[in-house]
């Protein structure tokens, strides 16, 4: 599901850390050999070249890049810079950062960051994610959500749950489980009663597969499908904020493909939204974004990048969402 | 603080395997010898054991102890192999089955093995128990708790955040968070409202050094020990869990001397306290155990398991309490 096209045969992490020194050279970087290289690199090829270029130049490379990014104050070009950077770190570690700076902000779409990473990655990401968090900020995710003044009861109670699971990632489901809880789930929507203890609960703690069924019962009893229902009788921001979790768990597609189109309708700093869905999915399942995104609004998701975003900034993000088939 | 004597230097681990072949091998097993090799290694001596006889036996050591124990109805028998089983599994899976077993139960004592495992550890071992927890039972822990009819709110909330967390361990301390959360304790407390969003916020996310500091600061507004104000002044089972958990993070060897204490005083299935305590905290803090346990109760562990117990089960008990100083 990866869009990312690595050459075959890829070069050795050394040729390409030395391929990065040249084009890092001068007072403007090439960009086009940057994301020519980094852009076509698995995160594991990637963590390589990380290694070769600090044991070649006694440098971390993301500390030239973010020197380069001190020195830039066009904002395409620190468009470019920091998407750059958040693509050649290591991905746990991305993820905590953008947690880190999501914790802080009380606007919805740094929210999301909270349940996309507890919500869309796999169980083991998240624990990674949790465990380099403790190391750079000497606190726990779980810690700064719960008492970070921004995020208001109930909305708070969730996002500590979702961010503290460690969910079972195998296959088995318990049906009677399944169908007890698509009920409970249907009368808290109709109630309106979303943010009680129940529908945390199951939210916050049940695997993927049996939310999967859940979710598939839900519909089977009640002829509609719950994110539906969710965003059509409970529209308060705990009520958005449920459906875009649920999406997350179960078809992250639909959610990420949402978020692009939102980034793409808006002005300014909505960049940050696009470069975040685009690093953190190309290596999982933009493909699968990029189908749900032209079912959905007729439009190619290259197409309307292409047309909102320009320069370096532009072609890097071309080259991690890929070709349109 | 280990209290297991370890020969210097040791048998390789294919000599203990050989050597525990013989002591099985009979209708009556030679306790004394299982005993005299087991409880006188290190878990890590324990675990490379455990490989050497399944490679030189190809069946599982645990299992032979398995099979002695379905063969024994005579009460002492069974609680030594019990303890023997026990101390002889990987120790986080060893806590992964005792969470398992209290999940289901009402009992208070059971419940506290979860207050145990989640306080009196450390962060990085909680995560391996739920890890295995996991790869065991096909659930998490969480969602375990989170869905037990034995377990009713706001207890059940408390314990899902206990488990879930996962805590700094470094020694970074905010007095200014210290004071203030000291302030909020306190205040719930007087209030008799422990069960608010901040109390459990407070004990489940913040780091063991810094929930020292905020008790400390406790006392010293208040002049007395925040364990003891929850004592008296919050009879309730919440009241008397949070006391456990209170004092299972910041000093371990109150509790775990109380429920020593508690188990010699009591009959019949106390048992199982006994030897979870004994073989849980045998290898991290049990000399400081002996030490409060003499303190408060005027008398030592090693004389009060010696005349409530008998046979191997007192022997192996015993020799992981180690000889009084």
């Amino acid at each position: 599901m990866s869009t990312v096209a690595v050459p075959s045969p890829p070069p050795t992490a050394s040729e390409d850390a030395e391929s990065l020194r040249k084009a890092l050279q001068g007072w403007r970087a090439d960009k086009a050999a940057l994301v020519g290289i980094l852009c076509r690199r698995t995160a594991a090829q990637r963590a390589a070249i990380r290694r070769a270029y600090a044991f070649l130049y006694r440098e971390p490379l993301l500390n030239c890049f973010r020197y380069k990014l001190s020195r830039h104050y066009c904002l395409l070009s620190v468009d470019f810079w920091k998407a750059l950077i958040l693509w050649t770190m290591d991905p746990a570690e991305r993820d905590a950062n953008l947690v880190h700076e999501a914790v802080k902000k009380k606007d919805e779409n740094y929210i999301l960051v909270l349940i996309e990473v507890s919500c869309a990655s796999t169980p083991d990401h998240l624990l990674a994610v949790r465990k380099i968090y403790l190391k750079l900020f000497s606190c726990s995710i779980e810690e700064d959500v719960a008492s970070s003044p921004a995020l208001r009861e109930p909305l708070k109670k969730m996002l500590v749950s979702l961010v503290s699971s460690y969910r079972y990632a195998g296959e088995q489901v318990d049906m009677d489980v399944a169908k007890l809880e698509a009920a409970q789930l249907s009368e808290a929507i109709r109630e309106k009663q979303l943010h009680g203890n129940e529908v945390v609960r199951i939210i916050s703690t049940r695997s993927k597969s049996q939310l999967r069924a859940t979710f598939q019962q839900y519909k089977e009893d009640q002829g509609r499908d719950i994110a539906e229902d969710i965003n059509s009788r409970c529209s308060s921001q705990f009520g958005r904020m449920l459906k875009s979790a649920v999406w997350c768990l179960t078809s992250p597609e639909k959610h990420f493909a949402q978020v692009i189109r939102y980034s793409i309708l808006g002005v300014g700093t909505y960049e940050d939204l696009l470069t975040r869905v685009i690093v953190s999915r190309a290596e999982l399942d933009m493909k699968r974004i990029k189908e749900e995104y032209m079912a959905r609004y007729k439009s190619a998701v290259t197409l309307d990048v292409a047309g909102d975003t320009s320069f370096g900034y532009r072609d890097m993000l071309l080259a991690l969402v890929g070709s349109e088939d």
